[in-house]
């Protein structure tokens, strides 16, 4: 049976994720005037969705891009070469925004964090303790890191930047976090969020949202980072009156259109406690069939998990085996690329597609040798079902 | 009848163009894992298509963004702050280019145009024989100029270019032109070409491609403008093993996939004869019912005609009555609103499209006091079809 091509598809990846049918229909429309007010209406209903996905009364504008777009977008729009900035680096996202920042010529002081850690608190006010003369003028941080499975809690890493630096701004990278965990925009101070469409949203890659506090928009009029395509003073103007600057993606923005109002008549609370409820499944799975967890439950990720296989399995091997059953998991990234795998289960991912994932990691690891017991990570996964 | 909302929409636009079921339905497809076996062969495809239509057999790159963000593309991976380049500037198009140049710190040369008009091979070579000790490090141009209609001779200003600055980059915004009008890359000696999904490609907007040439990749090397999204040596690093540096647009790549297929077996010849002709039925209709043109015959654009009303009619009046028909047409840009609309007539628009929106042209400005003769407009227009 494993030998043959999978009858279906289980795409547990980070992301892009699944894509409900109900959406995928609304993309299949035809195009439309993008400076005429059809398509303005349809755009302002997609920002106002977004708000309520940010929690924020902030101004939110969207990119034709994928998340590393909005990640560039958020760094030149308020900053200038030589500004200090703090990065909270807790994995390859966080490398990835540094390494932007740099290319920028910001000043970039890397807080880097054990990989599989979040950052502690207090680890971040002593940071910023250093800097006695105030100087930092923003301080960066994933909400949700990708590559390791972990979960900031930026609510807390906030409250430690407004006591220690009221005036530096707080920007944080969402695109995997948002709407798998609980991200209170405007509650928190957060002046920069950065979202992307193929995540929690469920719709496909090509549309990055930004949203900016008004200290945002201040540190914007003093930036002098050179910005034509991420100007997002620009892309406001044309938000306010119903466009874009450029030539929008309306497949993509029809499919936000229609998530927006799936996610909406679902609710936040039910959202949040589904993605939990996928990270449970998984950890307690895998567990039981001899994996070993990268990251600790106290920052486990509702949105992506990194497993370490069983002794002596490669996580490639891992990867590239699942294939035969259907099953598409991501790689480790940088050093963790081989030790680990990921499996994705943020968006429209359902509690019986990672029960049966665990399935499938079961006859693959009894093939590649270990003595697993059959049906002991089903039955731990379908235990956290509640 | 005219007061009802219409039954059906006519997307008289330069982009997005209407997009052919076949399309619709290739994107309407499950996303699939990005940085898998199966996703790399379509890319790979996508890739292989875009080399013909480019008629090139550089490398090209894609990028998830709108045109805009391929001209960026062009600039930052090829020049420095302080290098001199020409900008051939015919339009709206030709200062956004510009603009984008200067913010990065490029010492500009704007060779500016008067509108309506390509710019000639003879004032190129003028302008470029100023430049006595051969400083310009690139020469920028449109193929065709959105805003105003007007194609230019690439093929005769690249040989101007190439007799005088042999050592300066030919740098191509096809977005609007590519498949409209012929553009041979590797015959014409282009080193950097840029392209968007939703122009002839009959594509959603949310793709750009550039191309390279060997030349272009040496500028590359010394380029020290800023660049991380855009960066396109770290592009084709992904590329090579048959994936995109960031998250790609899957299901645009999808439609792309498709409309390459339909592209190709449709022929370079058959494309550019069917552009040519729909050139033919606006000019010769709207003439017709008493409408002035602003590019000549000798420069007009096979993908969009600009179109001054008979006099006393505002363009914006045209644009707004004729939704009333189902036609949504493009307005005038900068200096040109109000005094013009535009009828897009690339990609998936059909010759009896464009009789018909003649058509609706003949009612309305009858309807707002001119005498046409009622039938006079779709004759004209009938008989460019041979």
């Amino acid at each position: 049976m494993a030998e043959k091509k999978p009858l279906k598809q289980y795409l547990m990846i980070p992301g892009p994720t699944p894509i409900p049918t109900r959406i995928l229909a609304a993309m299949n429309h035809e195009m439309i005037g993008h400076r005429g007010p059809g398509f303005s209406k349809i755009l302002g209903e997609v920002i106002e969705g977004l708000k309520w996905a940010y929690q924020t009364k902030n101004d939110v504008m969207v990119y034709p891009c994928s998340g590393t777009g909005g990640m560039e977008t958020a760094v030149v729009n308020t900053l200038s070469a030589g500004d200090k900035a703090l990065f909270v680096n807790i994995g390859n996202f966080g490398e990835r925004w540094i390494k932007i920042a740099k290319v920028y010529g910001v000043d970039v002081i890397d807080l880097k964090v054990e990989r599989g850690k979040a950052c502690d608190p207090k680890t971040l006010e002593a940071e910023l303790a250093k800097d006695k003369k105030k100087e930092y003028k923003a301080v960066f941080m994933q909400q949700n890191e990708t590559s390791t499975g972990v979960i900031n809690d930026v609510k807390a890493l906030a409250q430690v930047v407004q006591k220690s630096h009221p005036d530096a701004l707080i920007e944080v990278d969402a695109v995997s976090g948002l709407l798998a965990a609980d991200l209170k925009t405007d509650d928190w101070g957060l002046d920069v969020v950065v979202s992307g469409s193929q995540k929690a949203f469920m719709v496909p890659p090509g549309l990055a949202a930004v949203s900016m506090s008004a200290e945002a928009w201040k540190a914007y009029e003093s930036s002098k980072l050179p910005k034509h395509y991420w100007d997002i003073k620009n892309q406001k103007k044309f938000a306010d009156k119903g466009q874009t600057y450029t030539t929008p993606p309306e497949s993509i923005i029809f499919g936000m259109h229609e998530a927006l109002k799936m996610i909406q008549e679902e609710g936040m609370e039910n959202i949040l406690k589904r993605h939990e409820t996928n990270k449970n499944i998984v950890r307690s799975g895998v567990r039981a069939v001899g994996c070993r967890l990268l990251a600790d439950d106290s920052c486990a990720s509702p949105a992506v998990t990194a497993i370490f296989p069983p002794e002596g399995i490669d996580g490639e091997k891992v990867r590239s085996e699942m294939r035969r059953f259907g099953f598409e998991l991501a790689p480790g990234q940088s050093d963790l690329k081989g030790k680990i795998f990921r499996i994705g289960h943020l968006g429209y991912v359902d509690y019986m597609e990672l029960v049966a994932t665990i399935g499938a990691l079961e006859l693959l690891f009894n093939e590649l040798g270990t003595k697993v017991e059959i049906g002991k990570g089903v039955k731990a996964a379908l235990a956290e079902i509640k």
